[in-house]
């Protein structure tokens, strides 16, 4: 593999603008595009913005057509379409598979937004909208650089591929098959990722790992319907008491996960792992502000990074039953539900542990109640790619050229079920090159997303291809390990 | 005290009509003012209804009015208006205080009714509303029994005060002081509830007692804002898991109450009242198919009845935190809540007892996040009236003759904080001659009344207050027992 930073790439004819100026000359109608693309609710999760989900689509290849002389195509999926465009016009030269992902997370709890989810609003060199951060604005960012290389050159230095997908955010139920059935039409190299935040905004840094994730939603039924707490109440079991108990029973009091079994497949981290860990900046304290919890807590025995990384999780993201309104009512509800994830460390198998749960949800169930249920789909297993792949190389020259630091290597706590897929299915690597930061409250109220990242984004990522031009075609494929 | 069944009181003179023959006359237009009734979505709890309180509160005024010469009051107190009117043209005879409730309990969850709760509809002989049962339907009964001797005799058979209030399904946390202000006017020989359902549709029953109620709401308080559980989860308490845990602790796993002192003060049941209990027509194996539960559950050593009348508990009515949409959000929640009930037995006091569970809570809060409680107004004793009461005598009279069958002594899980009030600030006993029935769902979806018992009633309520003529004044006051 032979790559220089800073290589002779740019060409700059008399008065033609190069990529760069081109992006900055273009900056009002690029930020425009950007809300206009914010102002399309595309929540995957939900059923009721299927249209939008569509238009979103509709949006992105639109704006894919408009950037240049790509093949562009919305595919259907076993559900939301998938948008591919492809340049292939440099033939000897290295395919880069990019990815991201057109859906957002719903906006709730929209009461504790500052402005609307889907009004984006520039406030202190901010974008805030429901999706900008993860990953509308990050995703735009390679057809914008696309855009100003076709513009400035008529050409890209590298044959490019390009998929966005709209499952993201429910876990890509439909990307395996999907990859499956287009496996020679996305072959490429290696797969660079517009999704999965920079782990800080202080620091340059490489991800070279995620952890998986299974899901599952249970409900326990009581009775047959909504019951009087004054006259029943003794008599009956309350749904709302056997979910806190079952509930309750999925922890130890130091706060791992008491699922017989979830440990078990575990691949503890070599020391090596965690003293790399253990070197990185860190400060507790300063965290703790930042997330405005009273104080950190979770399994003994592991440090925080630790405990977002390399340890599994299993984490109620939602629960409820009886009356939430003003005030009281006294009731015994019929029903009550939680919803559970699972983040998974490496070995561990999704199915497996999705098993386990539930087996320990039925064993643990409360006597004089019914349970139900229903794994989600969209797990993914956790993923690692070689620290020395020559896609990470290059990411990392390139963040040096743009930072002055060297960036650290990373994992992120989050998961990206593409990078598992991807290298199972199509076997390449996926190397992370997002410019949202983990701080920007994505699957929050107030998501935001910082307007020099976006712009910082689109010139790393006009770098990036020109830099991996000069890498070896062949020598990058296969290297993903699990 | 002389009191004769089948009272020499009806006069029918040529042709007028007895109040009997009148109610049935004009039964369209007494079911189409109940309908009209139902119409008003008059929630307490909801302070969005309160320009709904104040309009059935009208309503009320307006039929009284209409009812016959009582003279009418909308009185203000320092929540929802009460609704008071007086008849006093039988001097030397009795005076019966009446009680009822026109505000509702929400009506959610609204998508499982069968017709809009705030649309009555009659189906197979009942009505079906928000409040039909609880307690509009009973409360129009004194009304209209009233109108029905006004048209047919031109008087009443005793002195009557009617009282309705707008705060019962929150507890009645402005009757205390509304009472102590209006001791004088308020005066009466007992008072006569027409609310507090019979207990079976299938048995004639006397209730003489309740349960007391002490409510309290509590969140927990985790991140400053929701977080990603895929960067953050198992560095922080989840706000969900703490809630679990918490709500947990609050019952041994037998189903008794785990707050510590909880039982202290309870009065234990007398070996003859637990035999006059299990003397009682009752059937497990129909209960529990009734509210359709797999097994019946409570507290060890006690029968359904024992724990539904004489045992006190802490129920959980609601609970939340977290995303509750279709699918999944892989969030850990800022905040969760629960909203709890205690039922209490002979000897508790309510603020002893939010003392101890605010204490419990506080104790046992798991590490990681905050506590915040909030006791509720509306706390009420439990409550006893003595067997033999003067008032009682003519009530299982007046059942006996209806149904030709003895009735049978009950008591009620629920909670009429009247009844307490009433005897402490007024030293009046509160006889319980409700038409509604335990099964009908109240508190639940599709509430319903049983519209012979409608008509039954009014014919009960002329029947009770003739026989109660014949009481002699003086004889029933202050026997409340505790």
């Amino acid at each position: 593999m032979v790559y220089r930073p800073g290589a002779e790439h740019r060409r700059r004819k008399g008065n033609v603008l190069s990529p760069e100026e081109l992006i900055d000359s273009h900056w009002d109608r690029i930020l425009a595009e950007l809300e206009d693309f914010l102002r399309i609710p595309s929540v995957s999760t939900d059923s009721a913005h299927r249209s939008d989900i569509e238009a979103a689509a509709a949006w992105v290849a639109e704006r894919l057509q408009a950037a240049g002389p790509f093949r562009v195509d919305v595919l259907p999926t076993s559900g939301h379409p998938a948008v591919y465009a492809e340049w292939l016009g440099a033939p000897g030269r290295p395919t880069i598979l990019v990815y991201g992902h057109y859906d957002v997370q719903p906006p709730d709890p929209i009461d504790r937004w500052r402005s609307a989810p889907f009004e984006p609003e520039v406030r202190g060199g901010r974008i805030y909208a429901r999706g900008c951060s993860d990953d509308k604005g990050p995703m735009l960012i390679p057809i914008k650089a696309a855009e100003a290389l076709f513009s400035a050159e008529g050409r890209l230095p590298v044959n490019v591929k390009l998929l966005f997908e709209g499952e993201e955010e429910i876990g890509s139920p439909s990307l395996e098959p999907f990859l499956t059935e287009h496996r020679e039409l996305l072959s490429a190299d290696f797969a660079l990722s517009a999704d999965g935040a920079m782990w800080r905004a202080d620091l340059p840094s490489i991800t070279v790992g995620s952890r998986g994730m299974a899901a599952l939603n249970l409900e326990i039924e009581g009775p047959g319907k909504d019951l009087h707490s004054g006259r029943h109440g003794g008599a009956v079991q309350n749904p709302l008491h056997a979910l806190a108990e079952l509930l309750a029973s999925l922890h130890h009091p130091d706060g791992s996960v008491a699922v017989e079994g979830f440990y078990d497949a575990v691949r503890e981290a070599s020391p090596a792992e965690r003293a790399a860990i253990a070197a990185l900046p860190w400060d507790d304290d300063a965290y703790r502000e930042e997330i405005g919890v009273p104080e950190l807590w979770g399994a003994a025995g592991f440090s925080t990074l630790e405990r977002q990384w390399i340890r599994p999780t299993l984490e109620v993201n939602g629960l409820g039953g009886g009356y939430a309104g003003e005030g009281s009512k006294t009731v015994i509800p019929a029903r009550a539900f939680a919803k559970l994830t699972c983040r998974l460390v490496p070995d561990q198998e999704p199915d497996r542990i999705l098993e386990l749960v539930d087996a320990h949800l039925h064993r643990r169930l409360p006597p004089g109640v019914r349970l139900r249920t229903h794994r989600l789909p969209g797990s993914a297993r956790a993923y690692r790619i070689l620290p020395d792949h020559p896609g990470l190389q290059i990411a990392r020259d390139v963040l040096r050229e743009l930072d002055g630091r060297n960036p650290v290597d990373v994992l992120i706590g989050g998961t990206l079920p593409v990078t598992e897929a991807f290298a199972r299915i199509l076997g390449t690597d996926t190397v992370f090159f997002s410019f949202s930061t983990a701080d920007e409250d994505f699957h929050a109220p107030n998501e935001f997303f910082r307007l020099d990242r976006f712009r910082d984004g689109m010139r790393a990522w006009i770098r990036y291809w020109e830099a991996a031009a000069a890498l070896e075609v062949g020598a990058m494929a296969g290297e993903a390990r699990r």
